[in-house]
């Protein structure tokens, strides 16, 4: 029988929700919650019969979650809370414990708690969903999606940092990677549009506000470029990506500052932000920098050589490359960042055809590419719900 | 007329030498004082006739210096100081200011001087030679080759950190690389040896205790690993390479240190030391990998791995690849290293010869291998020696 699953995908200050008929995957409603804890906090919704955009004060995710319970009730999708069979939560860290979704346990819920230390802005908001749920729908089950598990399989030679050996086993001081539902998600895809022999070594590039880069050999991961935390890999909206590590005490001393506001530097002011001075928002650069704006321009081709650099590097892991993907807010909508990021990757057989590019097409390689190139709106909410699914089957 | 021209090569502990006849670049005699400031201090030299090991109480740069140039007059191969033509010294950090060798004066000295605050470690022995030749020496021409000028040319998409572009203007933080002298030599004797159309596309790596790895297009740098600091990169003896850059403010805050507690574990503690928990010598590392050792083999495999990320992200630099090469201590002994690192780059169509590699051959690669692999001893002196002619031809 189809049930109702709940995808949920909380940030540091948003929650968007996604509720589906599964197994048909069918969408009865979207929204999202956002600024949560500031003035300008809202909340909209759309199903395919209406929507809305509320202005609405909503201290914490507790408080949103309540209100998006109130929204699938008012717009119909559901009559009864009782309906909702299950809800599934990305959550940001799940260390080196969980090769795959899980359901939510008092055990599960107390790594989360312990986790906090390598996620500390995203980890605690995930638990206090599941908390919230817990209360609001105390009969659905709840299964937790972890944002690096996708990863697991990324091979101890490139997880590892050359750091004293001990960082590993006291402190969990690893890569893990990132964006997990997001890289599974489009290469999954990937495999069905394409065929598994086409796709056997693919690159999976996620460049949103947050950025990273996957190297999928045979549908596993075997590396991702985000690191130990989010902020490593490439360039970013406001992150900075990789950078010499000597770069930190050197600014620590320079400028008279402890560790939290390097790190809030690192995170908040850096990344295309930092080098453009002008915004996060790749379309804002974009269009400043077709008006000459020099520093704009610089912060694009920085981008687009840490993507180009990344490429080449998982090249290595994959001994080839046959399809290279492209998915999120920038990955799906900026055809300037794809065609600059291709230019020179001749070498690997990759070319594609402008036209196709400028429409965002699903393929968008010429016909003599010996790469398949693919743009692939991301769905990070439907492995969550299919996460919730098979859980709860087993 | 032929000169006769010292080649300096200042480290942190040490100062290698040779005195070369030059133009006809015929070494007269090469040598190296070690473990200045500590009790196993000695000296060394090597002539076609004859040669010497002394231990020696050597306190620092200036005293060695002493010691030096009294053994270019006892070793009989210079008679009068005064046929000493010139003196060439290895300065590690030029900052952005010179993309060539130059002559010392007043100014350049306050130079490298500054730039101390760039290279705490190396600029101040550097100076420190310089101030030493200029008592001892006052007649000769004094040079200095810069440990970064040779990569002045890379571009500017590749040497930006993405980090608020105020720490550039005022910090002058951007990537310089170094190693300059070795990947300058490597790269020109292979287009001597190979031919230029052979070796448009080349992949330098200098693989010693500290490493780097380096992009030349038609001769000139594009790329190299080493970043605003030789800490960047790949895995090193002792130094970490690449890491998570939110790893350093997460240690700070977890084991309670300081930014020069931080700054020391990430150049002393780590590498393949800090992984193998054995040494940073690679012959130690592959012996105890041989016998069993799993944090040994993985202290390879992550060196290793981390190399080849660096050769595939440099193809993109250079649209493909017609020339890799091997050199320093480990790049021109150790067999293993090399076949390992080409064992994933098949696509680039790199093949290797394993009996060659074994014998340390110039030409390693396979007759039907796309790639020409060379492994090329390097030679940072006659760089030295060379720019001196240069400079003072001028
Ligand atoms: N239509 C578009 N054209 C170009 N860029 C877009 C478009 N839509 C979104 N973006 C870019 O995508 C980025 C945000 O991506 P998104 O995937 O929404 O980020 P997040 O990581 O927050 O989920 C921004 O830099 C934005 O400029
Ligand atoms: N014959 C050899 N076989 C294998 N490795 C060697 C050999 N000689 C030196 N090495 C390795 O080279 C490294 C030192 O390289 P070197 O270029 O001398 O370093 P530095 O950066 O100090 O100049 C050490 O890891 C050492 O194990």
């Amino acid at each position: 029988m189809s049930k109702k699953i709940l995808a949920i995908n909380s940030g540091s200050s948003s929650i968007k929700f996604k509720l589906y008929l599964m197994p048909e995957e069918k969408l009865l409603i979207s929204g999202s919650a956002e600024n949560l804890g500031s003035s300008t906090s809202q909340l909209s919704y759309k199903t395919d019969k209406t929507g809305e955009t509320r202005q609405l004060p909503l201290k914490n995710h507790s408080e949103a979650i309540d209100h998006i319970i109130d929204i699938l009730m008012s717009s119909g999708v559901v009559q009864d809370k009782s309906e909702i069979y299950g809800v599934g939560h990305r959550i940001s860290h799940g260390g080196s414990y969980y090769t795959h979704a899980v359901a939510v346990t008092p055990e599960v819920e107390k790594r989360i708690d312990e986790l906090k230390v390598l996620s500390p802005l995203h980890n605690p908001n995930g638990l206090a969903g599941i908390k919230a749920f817990e209360k609001f729908l105390p009969d659905a089950k709840e299964v937790v999606t972890f944002d690096n598990s996708f990863h697991h399989t990324i091979p101890k030679k490139a997880y590892m940092y050359a750091l004293p050996y001990e960082f590993y086993e006291k402190y969990q001081i690893r890569r893990y990677g990132f964006h997990a539902p997001s890289h599974q998600y489009v290469s999954e895809k990937a495999r069905e549009l394409f065929g598994k022999e086409k796709t056997r070594r693919m690159i999976t590039c996620h460049l949103g506000n947050g950025s990273s880069i996957s190297a999928i050999l045979d549908g596993k991961s075997v590396n991702s470029s985000m690191g130990f935390t989010p902020l490593a890999g490439v360039v970013m909206g406001t992150r900075c990506g990789d950078i010499d590590p000597e770069i930190i005490p050197f600014l620590e001393e320079k400028l008279n500052i402890d560790s939290h506001e390097i790190r809030r530097i690192m995170n908040e002011d850096s990344g295309l932000k930092g080098l453009s001075g002008i915004s996060n928002d790749e379309r804002e650069i974009e269009s400043a920098a077709k008006n000459g704006n020099e520093r704009a321009q610089l912060a694009l081709d920085v981008f687009v050589h840490s993507i180009q650099q990344y490429i080449g590097a998982y090249t290595t892991d994959l001994d080839g490359l046959d399809t290279l993907v492209f998915t999120a807010g920038i990955g799906e909508h900026a055809a300037y960042i794809r065609s600059q990021i291709c230019k020179n990757l001749d070498y690997l057989g990759v070319k594609i055809d402008e036209e196709k590019n400028k429409n965002n097409e699903l393929s968008i390689e010429a016909p003599d590419s010996k790469v398949k190139v693919a743009v692939i709106p991301t769905n990070e909410e439907i492995i969550i719900a299919r996460d919730v699914m098979k859980v709860t089957q087993q």
